[in-house]
């Protein structure tokens, strides 16, 4: 690689927090952002596509593309969080209708090629359901060795859309059961981790103070994300969950993480989706996933600070 | 539609029957090929695409299409049917290799772009693992309604593989459960019919009297596979599932068939892939497949003998 | 055994057929009904105790003792079938309350009991969900090899409750999954015989013409049975599943039977309470069962006969 | 009540930690042991039962009935611990074999009995798996309204012997199933409880310097239970599970609980016998269970080592 900025595709379905992910990425030097891809989840299809395109205008992405994937799970029948998001999927800040267009190619065939044109040096971060990555896996086998990572925002040792599993996962379980079963190497940021990074009113104080339009919008997302979190689970900060994954990217020593065997349940009574982290190590089972456990809450706040400030000289 | 002749595609993975099947398709005026996608189930994907071009080679097919599709199932792991039809997916017949080459495009996107372009009238002919099928669904829902139809071997009362499970939807029950749930018409050619389309030693005879390149071809295909049933199944006969299908395309009037509620099983012990057909109306559920279960035995094999004499002009 | 009489213990929930397989067996003289036990199934388990004893009263079998066992299946919400038998379980004929008393003992418990006193020369006849026979087998795992054979009526290669399921197994999969695996030898009676066992309107006829109070006790029992299934299911006459359990301790000629294995579903989405016949022998595993297929029809009416013209000496 | 005395059955599976329950039941003036009932899980039913009546000739519970139960769990096959158990089920010290006799009846039978001749004043302890309370709550409903409370050890949000079930619920999980929907009231000591009871170096030092044939005993199998937790899951400490029901009937204040819905997985691929406790209350579920998850250490021990001690007089 000729230089030291770690090349990503942010496969993702807007959303607050996959808002906030895709800043930290356009906003630190660190990973190059080189496509962004969406998938219902979140909300439906259209609006995660539409939020996607209003975040890259925000952010000045102009050049970075977006492709539209899948509208549905592999298997299942939909599920969306409009508990969560509100009915846009990003409710909350108001922003005009964006100018910038998608790709016409679809989403799973932009991730195939550009990772067949790589040379294994692009990391996937999906923050929704696994439905692209799914696809892409089973569509064009031959990617599997040129992928570098695949980073997951999802899972967890337990859940918050059922007892048992996390939204993303609980989404498409047949998708993820694909992704983890790839052979890819795998680090995933689950609810046990995500439920650290909280953007408390302190942190919302100092992102306040950048005072520029992205900062704006980030605290408008944070203000509609923290009360459904409140009313929903009784938490006093909004978990940036999809955040975590590109801040592992941009610099991995934020988090301690530990190799466990994490197979997903497509079965289960109560627990479908459920990612079964054999934290105890009783199955005897390969560790086939970097899971992570603990976060430097300072060195995170302290990089989305910087990231977050970046954009203010565009104001 | 400015002929009478009924278009369709035939997603297979060769294997006998699949090799009559297209026979049949290229030999009876009343279907157009318009192409063939090879999918992995019988055996290995490489094999069942070679042994694809293979059969349009012997069959004269320069023309129609042919693109490889999916390696491995949606979400399990891919299994094969060496026992049945041996180690190359068509074992008997000794062919060179094909010279007839495969589309760069992919089996899905193939299917896709066809319907897409369509006037509505393609009908899709799956006479393998439905993988293909389901991630076109998935990945281009706009083509659901662009389908004439689905007409499926697979399924039944009964199982082959398993008790409970046919071999092509079980290697690949989430793929079925897609396209069953799709809402598309279907049609299932199961266990319960074609075991009934039974390649007995008098047909056997009958094709051989035909005397052609293709004639010869299609029993040294029927000697292997009538053995294998002989072995396995204490069968007389060797059952020509896949050619059932087209014959439906052709005149469905050589069969009966009842429109029926049909689920298909992804979560049981015993019963993984199987399609639950409810023939005594229990469910109170909308029938949403129709399940062909009567054949009438002297027109199905005139219409083939009279379709495998056409290549003898060939000769 | 110094007679020839073959003992048995029914264990039942009557029932129209429950019914009538207690009156075959007590108008028979090669099977000596030792007990009767009742189970919670085609009505709650007061109902079916109270049907138990009024069938005995009729019938004058005062000395058979009947115990009251499982009011609820072994591990799921009961479930009952009052669109077949009606509110009372056993609709149709009116009889006055029974004066006959039930045993102080368990149902489970006098199982126990009679079986660990016998010499291994008892046939447990279970014609209701196999609740009790569960419980025995797990409450007292010394009457395994004590146990002559177990007649089950329940299960089949299609279902009646559902499209996979058999009520009597639905009802209590569980149950059945223990006295399935128990390795007591089994023979099963499932819809696939017992629905040739119908009861046409010429049957009843013949029945008619006995002309004593337990033939007329049949043909209104019969009457309201053909009626329900005429109704559900489209019949041309009421299958009378139970009294085959009965007949094949009279008369194994009766019927033809296959040694086959079977598995019973507990965890399918749609197949729960299946008994899975490998019938083609696919998966090697070790035939378990007696499957009881076909049935000597004019044997199986001669005897039925017989045995309920025996009571018009009683009258 | 003439006392304060709580009334309890303790249902076991001796077991180290099953020990250390009885002797603190023993020891302990605000409870009183009506009975102590074996089930097989630690090890056979036949050496849990020679290990309860060991502990209870060590304990000099001459008058403690000790009724043998379940030797196989309700549905699936038996599995056992002698990782963790050692082969006898209580590895460690060497006791002689015990003289005192089991009852006659069996343990199901002692439960219903006492329970139907109670005030309602009798709480159900099971230390083990939960068949035989399941068998006997099947086999006479009518104890329902009699039984206290069920005081379980068991389940937890993680596991321990798969990385989802802990072992009591994972041996007997539709035990468990039918247990958790009795609407018996319920108080659960999952493993984030029970965890939490760790016999530490220090603790057994405490134990060791009482200095009586019960402590001496104690301490042998706190030193062969600590080695197994230490082998197996990396622990400095031997957590007393079972005893920590016990302490809850004695003083409930030691510990702090949530009322919380808790499904019984019994369908999952990974997840079989897993307590799905709805922690975050996402479901929307009436809470059904107690869920232990705070512990007063100081209070634990002190409580643990006055019980201990009392029978040093007895020396």
């Amino acid at each position: 690689m000729s230089t030291d900025r770690r090349k990503i595709i942010i496969d993702c379905d807007p959303g607050h927090d996959d808002a906030i992910a895709i800043l930290l990425a356009a906003g630190n030097p660190k990973v190059e952002l080189i496509g962004i891809t969406t998938v219902a989840g979140n909300a439906e299809l259209d609006k995660t596509t539409i939020n996607a395109l209003k975040v890259c205008e925000i952010a000045g992405l102009n050049e970075v593309p977006v492709a539209k994937g899948a509208a549905q799970p592999l298997v299942k029948k939909r599920e969306t969080a409009a508990d969560i998001h509100g009915d846009s999927g990003m409710d909350g800040p108001i922003l005009p209708a964006p100018t910038k267009q998608i790709l016409g190619e679809h989403a799973v065939d932009f991730i195939i090629q550009k990772l067949l044109e790589s040379d294994g040096d692009i990391t996937l971060v999906p923050t929704g359901p696994l439905t692209n990555i799914a696809m892409a896996l089973r569509k064009e086998p031959a990617i599997v060795p040129k992928i570098r990572e695949i980073v997951v925002m999802g899972g967890g040792t337990f859940g918050n859309w059922t007892p048992a599993a996390e939204f993303n996962i609980f989404v498409d379980a047949e998708a993820a059961k694909v992704v983890f079963e790839s052979g890819v190497p795998l680090t995933m940021f689950g609810l046990d981790l995500t439920h650290q990074a909280l953007a408390t009113p302190e942190i919302q104080e100092r992102i306040k103070a950048i005072d520029s339009p992205v900062s704006d919008f980030v605290v408008e997302l944070l203000k509609f994300f923290m009360h459904t979190y409140k009313e929903v689970f009784g938490f006093d900060g909004a978990p940036i969950h999809d955040a975590c994954c590109v801040m592992y990217c941009i610099d991995p020593s934020v988090f301690t993480c530990r190799k466990l065997n994490v197979e997903i349940e497509t079965k289960g009574e109560f627990t479908y989706g459920m990612t079964v982290v054999d934290t105890l190590g009783v199955t005897g089972k390969e560790a086939n996933v970097n899971v992570a456990l603990g976060l430097d809450t300072d060195k995170f706040w302290s990089i989305m600070i910087d990231a977050l400030s970046s954009y203010s000289d565009k104001k």
